[in-house]
């Protein structure tokens, strides 16, 4: 017999409730707590190659943080603890002198969306039907972090179906801003940036087919970076539409710092994901790219808004403060235009309905559970197109990639000539909003379609002279008065909170050396200034 | 009023005469027939960029021997021959003094299948809907092709919808084989093949998403290469069932010579594709590796039979001596299997349905003329499929890639523990045909659902003494019987006719570098040998 869906999720909750409470019994008055101060795994990889720390530690200093963190925001799904203490025994005495030892994530905690593939662990996807059918091999990812040396801790949550920019879903509940439980931390990987930002993780893997990555990242103030598809291996990794072509998601690392997803980034390339994933692009890490972004001017489109709905003034505030800060350190700054930017947005709404929401269906038909708000949203408006119409659409697709292509080579300085190395520009209208509140991807998602890489850095906070910004403009459609009133209504809590705001850094396909080391040079030139 | 179908081929059959004709009137007598001989590109480019040689002068020999393959084959499509008497003349004047130019393709006469797009001319892709109605852009490979200095002298036959290898449609008919004007010269890049063979071009330009450019390419002893898509720019070549993505079209090179063929991908690529087309992937030509491979034993994996329809006497022979040659020069051969092999063409087979031949009913209502029988035989068996079940195949695929990919690093040298660097193996159960006598194209498919690279280069002919081979095996289904039909009948006039015999070399993904180095050691093996 079937059993009930709330039994399902009782189960799973119970068991994760078990497996942190024998943590606690076992080993919780072995910890040093102080283990997860370092945000940079360069420097924590280092001390545990040399033997400087014990990984043992470092993983239960980081599980402790992790329970902690769940706690406040409900972030975890699966837990690996007992497997990640075992792992971190094993790599100490592995460890038979004090030479590096040359595995350069050596011991380093790490942690995934529940979307990842771990041997003997569910995938969930937000989805209750798919509880209880642990994978029976890891995915491409996993292989390569462990064979690189991490340690994974634990798994995260994200939303039913994935497919939406907040966390919530009938197993595993709803996941807070450790900030006010009233807000959200972002999504799909919103359990990871709510997990990040309390330091119960060093780095978290995430996807990101619309912003799952840089939003979440952009909500908490931490870094997130979202490569081109074919740079980092999906396979191995279940999703929601799984089969499509028509637009990309891409795998990528979440952290506190920019060091630390530069150094998973280069790491990963190294180790050659081609190897291990049959649709990763044979690209090696390309250091010169990455050494001579950082030792010249840039050129720096930037774009204050998508004129679709206008960011809330602290949003566009941050941005601004940025670009002064940029032009002072004597980068080129270009004004980038929206052109194109509202038609790529219809093209991919247009996509969403292809299967009728189909595939939805038939995982929320295996578990039986309610569909939250979103997806029930997405199967309302779902009407199924034929394969020739979606190869239309397709066709439509390719149109405005290329179109992109052009504008991208014929926005010039007016100083030097020169194309953009980058553009800069908000990862939302809005920084962190009350539960429910989100509606507008359109700054994140359209580098989707365009499979652009796209990294998210923390940027400032809103303060309480934001309340008093000049904000009457005549709302554009539905979606800007929406936008709109959410500022009008919450800012008062939003600058009380100080929630986090970011910047956006985006390159061509394929670029992302260019990105990061762009990024680099952007954030040492904001943190001085914050 | 439309005009009927028959009135419109009418239109463009004139055209094309007249277009012929004036060029007999205008230019026959100044002719210089031997300036076709050279059968190297970077030769001829190199006496056109010091002046030894006036373009104009080849560009007219080269029409002249196109007539002339025309008048024998009807190879030829669209004619090009006052632009590009014209654009010859240009660039005679544009070269001042006896010093190397540096455009490397400077008035090299090149032809191209009738479905790259050129700025003024029709783009059939050999349905009568589509004439009348010249490209308003030239595509992304001819802009650069001209900028590196290639003239376009003509366009060339492929079959109704482009979907079939062997070349014939309404608008202009059946295209011959020059050995025998009741045998096929291959197809879709059939055209091509025929022309090239009878020195009407130096290079031409085919597209490939079943054996287009390499069929043709071993049906006419020449050579032919598929890089994988993401290599050369398909950006405004028009295709059937066009927005599809589930198994990808590539663009490819045909010549007299391999160095020709690596002449011509190495300067497109250093000319960077990616900058002209969005969908190109940024990868530079890699010499470091195309030198590697030229520097040492190879690791040859060989494959003698799809164990779906075995190759017939004289394609074995052919490979057989060939692993020989390479053997006795040291190389180190392993032997290959077939699996996956079947299951990789059924999956494509059941692609073939997804839009229930919706595009190609689309094109044929446009034009209204007959459909040619392979094409009616798509229809008849199409049943479209929902964009869910699309997305399921595409998850088939994606698990077939995966586990070819886990093959390829399987399959390991017993002498050296040392994996394929590349494949060889027959490009077709067959050699040339007589017209309809196709069937079976698994040999050469199979890897553009992978999206390899691969390479037909000439390896020999039937000979009279490959009549008596051994040929009794049991026939493993329907496709093996024909096959086999096929050779009892057409073995003595096969021999007769000392048809042309190709092998093909394979690589991974992306690995063109190295299957063109390849290529280039076995080519001069063989040629040492024939």
């Amino acid at each position: 017999m079937r059993v009930s869906w709330e039994t399902t999720v009782a189960r799973k909750r119970e068991a994760q409730c078990a497996a942190i409470a024998h943590f606690e019994a076992s080993h919780m008055q072995e910890v040093e707590h102080s283990l997860t101060d370092l945000a940079d795994v360069a420097v924590v990889a280092e001390k545990l190659n040399l033997g400087g720390l014990k990984v043992e530690d470092v993983v239960k200093s980081y599980i402790s943080r992790a329970i902690a963190a769940h706690r406040k925001t409900n972030c975890l799904t699966e837990i690996l603890f007992e497997d990640a203490i075992r792992k971190g025994q094993a790599l100490d005495k592995s460890l038979t002198g004090p030479c590096y030892h040359g595995r350069p994530f050596h011991g380093v905690p790490m942690t995934l969306k529940d979307q990842f593939n771990v041997i003997g662990y569910d995938s969930s996807i937000g989805y209750v039907g798919r509880t209880f059918s642990p994978a029976t091999e890891s995915c491409a990812l996993v292989k390569m972090l462990e064979s690189l040396g991490a340690v994974i801790i634990a798994k995260t949550n994200l939303p039913q179906s994935i497919m939406w920019c907040e966390t919530a879903n009938p197993l595993w509940g709803l996941t807070t801003n450790p900030l006010n439980e009233g807000y959200t931390s972002g999504g799909s990987t919103g359990g990871e940036s709510a997990l990040l930002a309390l330091h119960g993780s060093l780095v978290g893997w995430g996807t990101d087919i619309g912003g799952s990555i840089r939003i979440p990242s952009h909500m908490m103030g931490i870094y997130g970076f979202k490569p081109s598809s074919s740079r980092l291996p999906y396979h191995g990794v279940p999703v929601s539409t799984e089969g499509q072509e028509h637009v990309p998601s891409s795998v990528g690392p979440m952290a506190r710092s920019l060091a630390s997803i530069e150094f998973v980034m280069r790491h990963l390339i190294q180790a050659q994901p081609w190897e291990y994933d049959a649709r990763c692009a044979p690209i090696p890490w390309r250091q010169e790219v990455f050494d001579s972004i950082r030792s010249r001017p840039l050129t720096i489109g930037v774009l204050f808004d998508d004129q679709v709905v206008r960011p809330h003034p602290p949003v566009t505030r941050v941005l601004t403060s940025a670009i002064a800060a940029l032009k002072a350190a004597g980068h080129d700054i270009i004004e980038w235009d929206a052109t194109l930017h509202s038609d790529i947005i219809a093209t991919m709404d247009a996509f969403y309905a292809a299967d009728g929401c189909e595939d939805i269906k038939v995982d929320m038909a295996r578990g039986g559970e309610p569909t939250i708000p979103h997806v029930q949203q997405l199967i309302n408006r779902a009407k199924p197109m034929s394969v020739y119409e979606y190869w239309q659409l397709n066709k439509k697709k390719w149109a405005l990639q290329q179109a992109y292509h052009e504008k991208w080579k014929h926005i010039k300085s007016q100083t030097t000539g020169k194309i953009a190395d980058v553009l800069i520009m908000p990862p939302m209208p809005h920084t962190s909003v009350p539960h429910g509140g989100c509606k507008w991807v359109g700054y994140t998602k359209i580098w989707n379609l365009l499979d652009y890489s796209a990294l998210v850095i923390p940027a400032g906070k809103v303060k309480p002279s934001d309340e008093n910004a000049q904000w009457d403009h005549a709302p554009r459609s539905e979606m800007d008065l929406w936008n709109s009133d959410l500022w009008k209504t919450h800012k008062a809590e939003m600058a009380d909170l100080q929630l986090p705001v970011g910047i956006q850094i985006v390159g061509r396909k394929l670029e992302e050396e260019k990105v990061l080391a762009a990024g680099s040079v952007i954030d040492k030139i904001l943190r001085q200034q914050i």
